[in-house]
């Protein structure tokens, strides 16, 4: 493999963290740039401990800023950034000519009042956002493989949208049937110093927020509406977990007329049985986000209630891996035509 | 207050060393018996190093024995023992005119068919079935008063029936639209000695669980088809997460033509405006398990989707108190006239 | 019993919300004031949904401000306050002859230069230092009766000086080989919006912090030094641990010539034997703080090394009941002639 | 590389378990054999829902039975076997040449009544004990080249040996001084289901055990005695605490006459500057579970405190990895003449 200059700007919080995790081990990159307004001098293994001995330990965060990002060399760049601030990195990167692949939400969203409408704001580059990929291998992998623009999906809409999808697709379920609710770890909260994310406050708790209007709702229902040819609305109903790592989703939905729950197997088995990421676990398998941590895999059960008729849908994956860095490098593997898996087994 | 004698059979579990927590402070009450098969001889403060210092620490578990029972002079009997065991108590114990508050399932469920359909097995004593009183007093208050059998209502049940009960009952709600999903901390499984409930397997998991059917729908169903005056069949997925104690539970729901969600807080207030352990937190409020655990109440939150036009209630509450022992001591309190709250704020 | 009013300054962290939920319950208390800066006009049940239904719900929070305090007519004042802000309010309410208990370490040392030492500039109110009185009542009961101010032990101190002080009074240990290392949950850190402190920063993390020299170890050997009659020096190792509450502590200590196990387990159960919240547990008990969260118990546990000849002392408390509030109430109860244990067992 | 045949006995429990994590990413091994009395039959996918899609998902277990592992083709055999058990499978499996690395304690004292005095049975296999080679590989590097049986480490003397042994070994501390507290994620008690090991039993619990004679110490002391060049004894108390994965060991010692902190990060690094799997972290640097769990790191900190004259060392690592698992492979690259941090950064 030819080393592929690599930059990640942003890369303070979860996400960038774990980024730098798996980029350590890719054989495939050099990390040329690693940026950070507030590191900014400092070396990886003095912001991360954990890091020190690693190949990255000794490099030295620099400012945030394009021109120098251009001037690494880098080919491409993962942009770990809030949203709205994404946005000013990905213009000039993208005009550079650079392959930049945004874990934020700035690109996520093709409609521009359906991004007002979750975001409070008007997008501030409709026209990225106009070429983006949604940077969902399993479903959008020929598109990424050329793409200069990726916006790498949401934690929950990974969990939502995998198992949902070729479901839809195929016209299985009920579109307005489908009620979701998810369980996610603390750090899908970010690294940030908020009184409500502090140890004392998650530990011990259960609780649902944002509900009924998170905002991955937008990115969740545009990509359902996208697999079913027509709009789609659903219920959604996210839970802060004391964990630190893990999404579980619990998904309820009326089958479509005729349907039984070995159509919606089969058709789960036809979309992703050669997918290496995602595990199909039948009708008796648990979907436990312990088998999931710390990988880029995305477990799938499901089950039949004959009593109400409905079908659940069950998934597990990591918020920070497939739910953010992991999925972005296995984004980054497609577009350079490296073995999917490469640095995520 | 008279002393009233009372006595815990099957005081080794959780629930049972929780009746002792609550039962020590209860200023109305003489703990007369304490039984346990396998703690024999052993004085409360051994068994339950937390006791120390306290009323009962002295206390010696006897033999779980119906006429040691009746020879220690109880006139109230807490069973505490696992479903089919606790019916081989209640028989002798009612026989013998003691009053009995039951916090396994063996009382629960009217139907017969429907026992056997979640329990596997045919009731032992569905005559007793047919006198008990399901122990919700927030509903069954008036019945509990003269009860001789008490069938105290499961974890789960409770944190489900409470906000659905009065929605039903004046059919504000489409009951073939609900689904309930809920988190339980790992208390709800008991203190026994099983590899899936170590520490190691529980802590960083999330999972759903006994998915479409857990044991609970049953008894969830025969009162919100009493609320309804109808039959009600629901879909119900719990959830193994890792906290010690509190059940959160989520539920989704389509509003009855032409009901908005005045109507379900105007509804929810005219029930539990009065009550002294539901807590009404409205449209703003968080139903967080981390303020309820260690209490009595049951925090009710709602939320309206005009997206979808969904209702979701959202309830939490200690799985142990409300969900188990401090219940079934407010239905002592109501059984003896006393004030509701004795004990219990 | 008369009630007695009484504030609490500065109720918006852990310890100030301890203690309201202490004093919610207790018979001889009227809450007349409850100050807090960001919190001003703010009733209890807005900043504390879990006291919603309680005693004090709807009491609102005031400015923190000496005069208005005094207006209040509080007679006993709990300043829950950080070190340093805490002499503020002492002196204008010392000197308005209001009784006061301080929960900050402003007053707890009585050398200025220790003090200095610790806290890294003088004390701003050494004349009060002076007449203060140490709050733990297992040790200055009868000087804290009549105190007008009980400067309230520290958490890992409690947990130190209770299983040491006898000792070392009797002159039992060598001092100079006394190795202290002590485990805290994480609100002992306090309600601040700290990085290190988040939630995923603490989970999964196990790490000594503050060694060799943690503010407390000030007071601790102030204590020390008090109980043998002269200078006492000791290592002080505390760490950081995922729980919520509770600090377990282990020391190691050479016994003096001559001295045995026996020898020590008899200073303790003289000087112990008879109070309410210490509980010996002998060379065979398990000094687990779950065991004493959410009590104001402290427990002493003891063992003995044949091969090194060290003594092991084992101590387990709620830092923030026995360690904090419910010490700070202990310390009210004695000041007001009630019996020591009102509203804490 | 060649691939190297491997077996793997009794990898049931977590070490097993991390066993064939670490092997599936080996590129040096081929695990021909993986053996469990329970789960015979099974595969790991089966037993392991989270090594579904891995390597060796498909791979059953075989009956624990020494000469299907020889017929197996194995030419290295890890046992991970209470301590006992390993020795029934380590004299057939020596005897027929293979090489056996074993993870219990069965082999790891040289002294028969050492063993005895903390294993309370005399060594079954005295003889196999005489020839086998402490598994640490940064002391035993040279021996453990050429073993046919190499004793892995407990995980607690890892914590323990490592800072200790180049600062004895230099005579730059007192021994006697040396008192030592490790608290351990609850992992290292092993996948064995006990009450005591049950979620809510750990939870929010935090305890000193086998305190004073915890039976790693005899393992700890014959190492440490190795360094000194003469007997020496320590205190030594282990805590559980609620963590999955990670040690952290907190030891206090008296330096030797005439020697500053210099002195001891001079050893330190003149020891370890040039080992993969050693991090010096420094008087500043935090010994951090979080660091290296899921790693083969073990983090040495130190302190000085100028008041007791007392230097603090600080260590951290995972008990599951550097304390079991990955230094029992770190051991194979030894064996193999590989790199030693294959398969481990």
């Amino acid at each position: 493999m030819n080393l592929e200059p690599v930059a990640v700007v942003g890369a303070s919080g979860y996400s960038g963290e774990e980024l730098v995790r798996l980029l350590s081990r890719h054989p495939g990159v050099e990390l040329v740039a690693l940026t950070s307004r507030q590191l900014a001098g400092q070396t990886v293994e003095t912001v991360f401990p954990k890091f020190a001995g690693l190949r990255y330990a000794h490099l030295a965060f620099i400012e945030s800023d394009a021109k120098k990002i251009v001037a690494s060399g880098a080919r491409f760049v993962f942009l770990a950034l809030p949203h709205g601030v994404a946005t000013e990195f990905a213009q000039p990167l993208v005009s550079a000519g650079l392959r930049v692949i945004d874990l934020s939400a700035d690109f996520r969203i093709k409609d521009p009042a359906v991004y007002e409408e979750f975001y409070g704001e008007a997008p501030r580059a409709p026209e990225l956002a106009a070429i983006s990929v949604y940077g969902l291998p399993e479903i959008y992998r020929d598109q990424i493989r050329d793409a200069q623009l990726v916006a790498s999906p949401g934690c929950y809409p990974t969990s939502v949208i995998v198992p949902l999808y070729p479901l839809l697709q195929r016209r299985l379920l009920r579109p307005e049937s489908l009620v979701i609710n998810s369980l996610s770890g603390v750090s899908g909260a970010g690294r940030t110093a908020k009184l409500e994310f502090l140890y004392v406050e998650c530990n011990e708790s259960l609780r649902a927020y944002s509900v009924p209007k998170h905002r991955h709702l937008g990115e969740i229902e545009q990509e359902l509406s996208n697999a079913y040819g027509g709009p789609v609305t659903v219920s959604f109903a996210p839970h802060l977990i004391p964990v630190n790592r893990g999404i579980a989703t619990t998904i309820h939905a009326q089958p479509a007329e005729g349907i039984g729950i070995g159509d919606i197997a089969e058709a789960l088995r036809a979309a992703y049985g050669g997918e290496p990421f995602i595990r199909l676990l039948g009708e008796e398998g648990s979907a436990d986000t312990k088998n999931v941590t710390f990988t880029n895999f995305v477990d799938v059960a499901w089950r039949h209630d004959p009593r109400t008729g409905r079908v659940i849908l069950l998934s597990a994956e990591d918020n920070l891996v497939k739910g953010a860095a992991g999925q972005a490098v296995q984004s980054l593997n497609v577009m350079c035509g490296w073995p999917e898996t490469t640095a995520l087994l």
